[in-house]
């Protein structure tokens, strides 16, 4: 007999946490759905051809592959075994589980592209897996709300999603936050300065780390990746600038020589504007000249987002992109997108007591079973309740009502109807608040008034 | 460069389909919290020690299998390599996709049934993976609905089912449906009747089939099966009971001897009088003594609905078992459920056009984009229709007309806001239906409370 357990790194999602990660589902859908994006849901698994190749070696490894069906080893070679696990992966195995919403996007798109209304805006909220080892907070299955602009390079949509992060994160109630931005041409601009040209891909890596490591583990980095001393003593500005009310003036007189440099610059400002035009006065943006956010497909904006005051991390990131769908085939559609990580909001808001106490998914009454003839009663009143919208159930067995009142209790259903022979004869119920213990005698109309009113 | 594919038996759910599909799961949502059913999600894979052997030889096989990460293939020997891919897949294989909701429902209640508040009414509502040949109708990712209620053997959920589907169906737009119900104790009592002891399972196999393959086809299998034509022969009221009105009293004679049919008999008869009770006049419910949904684990009442006069079969089922936790060391758990086929569902909607032409999630208005000075103007104007919860965008470039109304057109967005320069100067804006092609000119808050009506 198997004592079961789960998967490592997955989690099940009981009552209370579900209805905790609805309401954060709920509330980014919502305000996707405001601004215009549509839904979009891909298959779990992929075909390694969609995936391989698209995440860097690391990524390939962290890939779940899905074992072929059937007689997978038969047509093997003695050469095919010996090979070792990475040449025999792709004898065996042809799917693999989504690593991330982009590339399936990406694959959508590449094969919907003659039906589609460009620009095409969706979002995705799914599930992604990695095969990473798993420790606090860090889970081989979690869960990715992505919303995307393909299709055209207007800077509206960088202004956009500043917009809409800052309809986001007060929703959940998360008000002391920072989007920080950066633009890829400017980290371009500054590797042609420092006479590196082309290095903006290590040159990124290693600054985005300055929050963490700090100035002089970057240099050593930057030395350990080739950069010459001479070129990162150029970088000294970037280590001291302070840009607090004017983040652009200092940048543009030292990097007044890079065309690049000072056309995302450029870029930037112009989504300052349009952020000021669209009303969001106070907007909690900075620009952050080392925000890099590793990955090496950005071309323009970079964005992450970081609640302030606590102990976690960025809990939202993205940026524009030239090329997503380029390793299909098809280049030169431009995107901007933000994923935001529901786990990350998730311990954000369980750390500062976000989530609202009254959760209107569960049950609100609970009506009591004395005996066969007060439950047949109950049975007559229960669909009054549903009828009215009021989630509610009856009791099914006829045991102690103090059994019947921790059951309720526990599933924190706020009141119980308790009904005997005083309360068949009379017709008026008797309603328990379960919280203050209050009972009063009320018709069953006025129980549902009641109740509806509760929710408001 | 690689054409992306699908993985086979996959699909993409773009935004009218997720619109459709949305719609369903919000609305079985709402009557299952209803009901009192609280929400369980589990993670897409498991151990396979947790899958293996719960479905049968066929399933076993049927399980997407994930390939152990790393160095998979390192210590195995010849010996393992040579043994077949059945034998090899234990070694090179610990995790499994979720095959249906019922088992992970099972691990999580074992696993949990130190702090579960019992009886545990769940409802879980995530896609399951199926390694089956895919064709029409039948996909490797497909979705269930489960509402399940364990650690009681009351009757009253046998008769909540009933009274939950009669909720979720007719608010689905299905009104012409049957819920069909038999009880496994009545097919136990049959086979004792017959002089086939135990053999109920075979029986139910083959008697399942009556409605597909017909009565003739049904005593071949029986014969095939090792059942006596003596005993056959005396099945023969079972493929002419009407019952039409009264369903039982027929069967009532015909297995008077029968302790444990009469026992069915009396559990469905509890049933039906509870439904009633519960104020359903006219109950789509129909006794039929041949249904047994070929699964063995069923041990009290069986249910399978049908949608009437479309082409697609059956679109939930279900029943009690009562030994759900048994396999995991944790017997009597007796529990009753039942699952949805969303896909069935979907396509028995669209054959019926039931769908709500209007999904209030989509895009409800459209600022045009002419030139810089009203894009400016319009991006003023775009956070009050968001702040008055209207979903909405602005165009992103300042295209021709046509193009921008065509993509409001293949987005279905029902209006659009015109911006020139006489709408500036005036502040009345042209609000474009286009559906009539009629425009008005109206103030913002006009086209506020226009849009917002609009919605009721």
């Amino acid at each position: 007999m198997s004592k079961p357990s789960l998967a490592r790194g997955t989690r099940d999602f009981g009552p209370e946490q579900m209805a905790k990660r609805t309401f954060i589902f709920d509330t980014i859908r919502r305000s996707f759905q405001r601004y215009g994006f549509l839904p979009l849901e891909t298959p779990a698994f992929e075909n390694l051809s969609v995936l391989m190749g698209k995440y860097g070696e690391e990524g390939d490894q962290l890939l779940f592959k899905i074992l072929n069906s059937g007689d997978f080893s038969g047509k093997l070679t003695d050469a095919d075994w010996q090979a070792g696990s990475k040449p025999l992966t792709t004898k065996i195995s042809e799917k693999g589980l989504r690593y991330d919403l982009t590339v399936p996007f990406a694959r959508y798109v590449v094969m919907n592209r003659g039906t589609l209304a460009m620009p095409f805006k969706r979002y995705q909220i799914q599930p992604v897996w990695r095969a990473d080892r798993p420790q606090k907070g860090r889970y081989r299955e979690f869960y990715q709300c992505d919303a995307d602009v393909v299709g055209t390079d207007s800077l509206l949509c960088e202004a956009e999603i500043v917009m809409l992060l800052h309809d986001i994160l007060p929703a959940l109630g998360i008000k002391d936050f920072t989007v920080k931005i950066n633009n890829r041409k400017i980290l371009t601009g500054i590797a042609d300065m420092i006479g590196a040209h082309g290095m903006e891909g290590p040159l990124c890596v290693a600054i985005d780390k300055l929050d963490k490591i700090g100035k002089e583990k970057v240099v050593e980095e930057l030395l350990e990746r080739g950069f010459a001393s001479d070129s990162i003593s150029k970088l000294e500005p970037i280590f001291s600038l302070s840009g607090e009310n004017d983040p652009f003036t200092e940048l543009k007189s030292w990097l007044a020589e890079s065309e690049v440099a000072l056309k995302g610059i450029q870029e930037l400002e112009e989504v300052w504007a349009m952020v000021k035009i669209l009303g969001l006065e106070n907007a909690k943006i900075e620009f952050d000249v080392t925000l890099a956010r590793g990955l090496s497909y950005y071309t323009g904006a970079i964005f992450e987002v970081k609640a302030n005051n606590v102990q976690i991390g960025s809990i939202s990131g993205g940026g524009r992109y030239d090329n997503l769908t380029g390793t299909f085939g098809v280049p030169g559609i431009s995107g901007v997108g933000i994923s935001l990580g529901v786990d990350r909001i998730y311990d954000v808001m369980e750390e500062l007591n976000l989530f609202p106490e009254s959760q209107k998914t569960s049950t609100k009454v609970m009506i009591s079973n004395f005996d066969e003839e007060a439950f047949a009663y109950g049975l007559s009143i229960l669909p009054k309740f549903r009828k009215a919208g009021i989630n509610s159930e009856i009791y099914p067995d006829s045991v102690k009502l103090k059994k019947q009142l921790d059951y309720a209790d526990r599933k924190s259903i706020p009141f119980v109807v308790l009904i005997g022979s005083d309360e068949i004869q009379s017709g008026l119920l008797t309603l328990k608040n379960m919280k203050t213990g209050e009972q009063q005698k009320l018709k069953t109309e006025d129980i549902i008034t009641l109740l509806n009113r509760e929710d408001q």
